[in-house]
């Protein structure tokens, strides 16, 4: 066991540098993973592209990532759930435990939140993207040998999906949209169609990444660049879904799910965005739900048990992988909509 | 009985004309109803001033109101449940049944609805300031002597309110924020108030309808236009409110919700407005729930009831009435917020 | 087309008659239809050997079934969506549409319901096992040629299950109990695994029904006459699962799922019986949620779907199939729990 | 300060003594509290009268009460949010903060909950009939000098009905129903009203409670006994109530409630009872939802303020009081439901 480790570190916008870092020994409680893939977000690709987003700007060098999964190679003292080699997905949220929303169970609300690779407070939370990292035993969760370390990875993007779909109840027999087909769009069709969703129609600007939601499960794709007028006919009639999940954080596809929900329905918004424009008088006539949606807590374990057991395939949402030593390339790569959904790094 | 009868008609912006008009006897199942009071809702007010508001356009003379309270003068053929003398506010709600959205029990979504006084429809759905109108004997809800018709036809936006409040599910023990105290504020107050909350702020920018806001059971009562950062103490540590009620449709109000509210916190939008900027951010990171509400069902009979009882005091909102000869300075007055909350007209 | 058809009619305890009875010609918005196959349910069963339960009693020659399906044979005028040649499976339902409690949308509540073959009402209601049937268009669901009229014929106790599933709530992730499987804790358990449950125990009395509950979906199957005590490990720290599908009616049944339920799960009670006792202290304790299921209504729609499109395969839980002349045989064979699930007569 | 205070110890069924024992200095975070007014619950009666109920025995001698409020005297190191002089209403309730259901915000379900006078785990908790008492400062709710401390040891039992009717839900505007006029009874009739309920009717078998639940809000009250029938006519048409309140624990009283409970109803059960014979076919044929409440957690607050403010007037239920040396007394009062509701014991 080396006492240092390479880590994949943004100094400014567009200056992301490979170096070496201190790696302390496992403390009590806790365990030393080998990463082995690590997914690039959305925030990670904000703090690249505009080194912040909103009003949370990158004032400090940060290893990005919080999308990981990696091999035990040791644990520290108490440790009797996870052994050496054991794979693990590593959740990357750590609440505190003692807030007021942590005692009333919400732990995503943490008031002093720590997760992994987020410039949110000051000094920043550092990330996941090394090549080994110490993290407590509670955050792994187990998969088994017939899982890759890449789909282990997409336990944390799963996760905020499973998330999302239980802000939305129960989805069985629902008709479903998702407006917005990256890597969170794609695993939010998967779990409306693991939990029996009845229609599921998928709305996006680019066919490569429509093509990845047929592939999780979408039974309707509509490219709205080709064909802009193609959701009218779900608007007929007050509207015809039950559910949404708005994934784009676009005005225009809020729009949309505004204009095609139905009276009642609920519209999940997972993406972000600053100001956007809603129409009021129709959210309003229609009596519907506009719901957020943020993060995820336990649903992390069932996201890591989902795909351990197949019952959620995220293998065609992975769309890319490159080595740390190229991660600039890799973060060119996960920006461009037209060819990729979901672009990781491999370590090790 | 004559068959004729006065009416209040607005043939184009600013161009209300007293008039006669036709009246039939009522019909099967039908009453005629000498109306005593009738309220000026804000659209009433948007089809004065604007012709309108967003896609609804007033096209043809329309007789206006629909918040009215009478006298039943003669029943027709198979009522039995109402007879002549009875006091009764007059529900301007008549959904199809048998629409898809009636067939759920959603009636206030009804495809087919003729709703008092609307121009949504065309031809328009001709109001109820009339002096003399035959209804259906199930709109009419009786109240008793001690109710004044005035009091009475405060029925249907008292309506609105439970509707609203339904909407948001159990408001005991709750912290409730009221931004905009008009007419639906001020009721809103007065029902949060009688169904138990904790604690009830009410902001807007009069002092004059703050005021009545009080009387009507607001605990605090803050100016924004005074003291602009009153509510910020509010957002301290992720939101304090666990209800909104937005009431006034205003960018800033709703911003106002978005920042106090607490986390999983339900802001119900009453007020209507067409694109108002939202930061979904927020909405987002705090997973609020932003619910519409529309109008209102079975809500009008408890309206009603609450007014009979003494259960809600409409008193203080009624700020002014007119006859109906002076409907232009009724209108002039509902519009100004400076010193107005509720107007009515006054029949007969 | 004749004039009159087969029908399997009880006309007490034990006394099954296949007769002869007249059959109309299909009127205005109705259909003729040639059953292929209908399904034998607990209450045939309990008016077959019982003359009723509870407080319904068979007062009447009644024609006995409805869970039905078949191939239309002619229209009626009116009716544009269905031809002759089509399969359909039969809902057995038929709410007013005017009650009060059909204006709510609540139609399983009718208090004017018409259910085939039910003695709840007197006259009885008929019921559906007859070689022709003239029903509604709106009572049929349409299916493909891939789907047998035999799986098409278990729409209706998937419809119940499905009902039963929709008062539970969300069931993504979730740990479920099911108690009892017969065809409805088997169909149950498909349910909750196609809505995404996390955990699926079944238990029961007969290795043979579990066999089929394992075909079904269940991740665990308990023999509670064999092994008498293996539910109790669920029952440590107040109790394990989030959600039970009580599908027996029988005592102890019940108490194992209030002892095995976690805090706060809701128990759907979907068995029937009369008084049960039930240890109130521990319900109160945990706050359990014991919810009754009746019946279904938009869910038959959508169960004939998932039959349809393969998303829930019923196959495994037929277990016998006999011609209309052997319907005794086949009763006598469906009372059977130790080898049938749902046994089905053959027509035509 | 002294280090002794008199307590009021039941050493086994019948045989309570006013004894001696030692009093410690309030530690970290606690405070000194001189007794005021102590509430006899039901469950003090148990274990007077019958030695416990259920599986939880009397094994130990016990200090009785959970219902108390008293006068601050001294406070320990850390305390900023109390002095000397403070009029407080005591939360007998110390949930473990760390187990699974304090995790999640369901603290009334801790696994390791210490709860006053509760002989539930072993050794004993001890109660707080004692003339002082050393608690946690967070425990303390204060109250206004306009409050008497008879009505804030009332905080207690008025959490558990404001925890039953969040349980329930909204509450404004509905039809309720409780069972059993007790203290309990008559405070969840207090919670109805001060939450906007429409109807409330009360039964029990006596009109001394029953003509207190008038007083704390019953629109209507039957003595069941008197008038067995009384509750038929809410039968008809599948039921009336909306929400029932069964603070009774009898059989009768469940089965009354299931009997006029509408459709879709929701019954908590707030009285306990070993197993009570319950109408399955009903409960499964309405869609009844029976839920059990217990306790409270946030509650505790709401209900010191409620009684603070005067928005419950729970004077009325206190029936009978009675100095500490009288206790035997008291509690031979407090089972004779024929002239009490709430009878406390004095201190000091």
């Amino acid at each position: 066991m080396t006492n240092e480790t390479r880590v994949c570190r943004l100094h400014d916008k567009h200056d992301i540098r490979i170096e070496i870092a201190p790696l302390d020994a496992p403390g009590e409680e806790e365990v030393l993973v080998a990463i082995g893939a690590g997914g690039i977000c959305g925030s990670d690709l904000h703090y690249y592209h505009d080194g912040g987003f909103g009003p949370i700007r990158v004032r400090e060098p940060i290893i990005l990532g919080h999308e990981v999964a990696g091999t035990v190679e040791a644990v520290g003292p108490g440790v009797n759930t996870l052994k050496a080699g054991d794979r693990v997905a590593v959740n990357p949220s750590r609440p505190c435990g003692t807030c007021t929303y942590c005692r009333e169970g919400a732990f995503n609300h943490c008031l002093q939140m720590r997760f992994y690779g987020s410039a949110l407070r000051f000094p920043h939370e550092q990330g996941a993207f090394r090549e080994r990292i110490v993290a407590k035993a509670f955050q792994c969760e187990r998969v088994g040998a017939h899982t890759s370390l890449a789909e282990a990875a997409c336990a944390e993007p799963l996760a905020v999906c499973l998330h999302a779909a239980n802000r939305a109840g129960n989805l069985g027999g629902k008709r479903v949209l998702v407006t917005g087909a990256g890597p969170i769009g794609a695993l939010c069709t998967a779990v409306a169609r693991q939990r029996g969703a009845a229609e599921i129609v998928v709305s996006d600007l680019e066919d490569r990444v429509l093509s990845v939601a047929a592939d999780m499960g979408a039974t309707t794709r509509i490219n709205v660049r080709t064909r802009p007028d193609a959701l009218d006919v779900y608007a007929e009639n007050k509207g015809y879904f039950d559910v949404v999940f708005e994934c784009s954080g676009a005005p225009v596809a809020l729009r949309s799910a505004i204009n095609t929900a139905r009276p009642l329905a609920t519209i999940v918004q997972v993406g972000i965005a600053a100001d956007v424009p809603v129409p009021l008088s129709l959210l309003v006539g229609k009596e519907i739900n506009l719901i957020g949606t943020h993060r995820f807590h336990a649903e992390f374990a069932e996201a890591a048990r989902l795909i351990d057991s197949g019952a959620i395939d995220v293998k065609p949402i992975i769309t890319g992988s490159y080595p740390l030593d190229r991660a600039v390339e890799a973060f060119e790569a996960a920006g461009d909509r037209s060819r990729s959904v979901k672009v990781q790094l491999s370590f090790g």
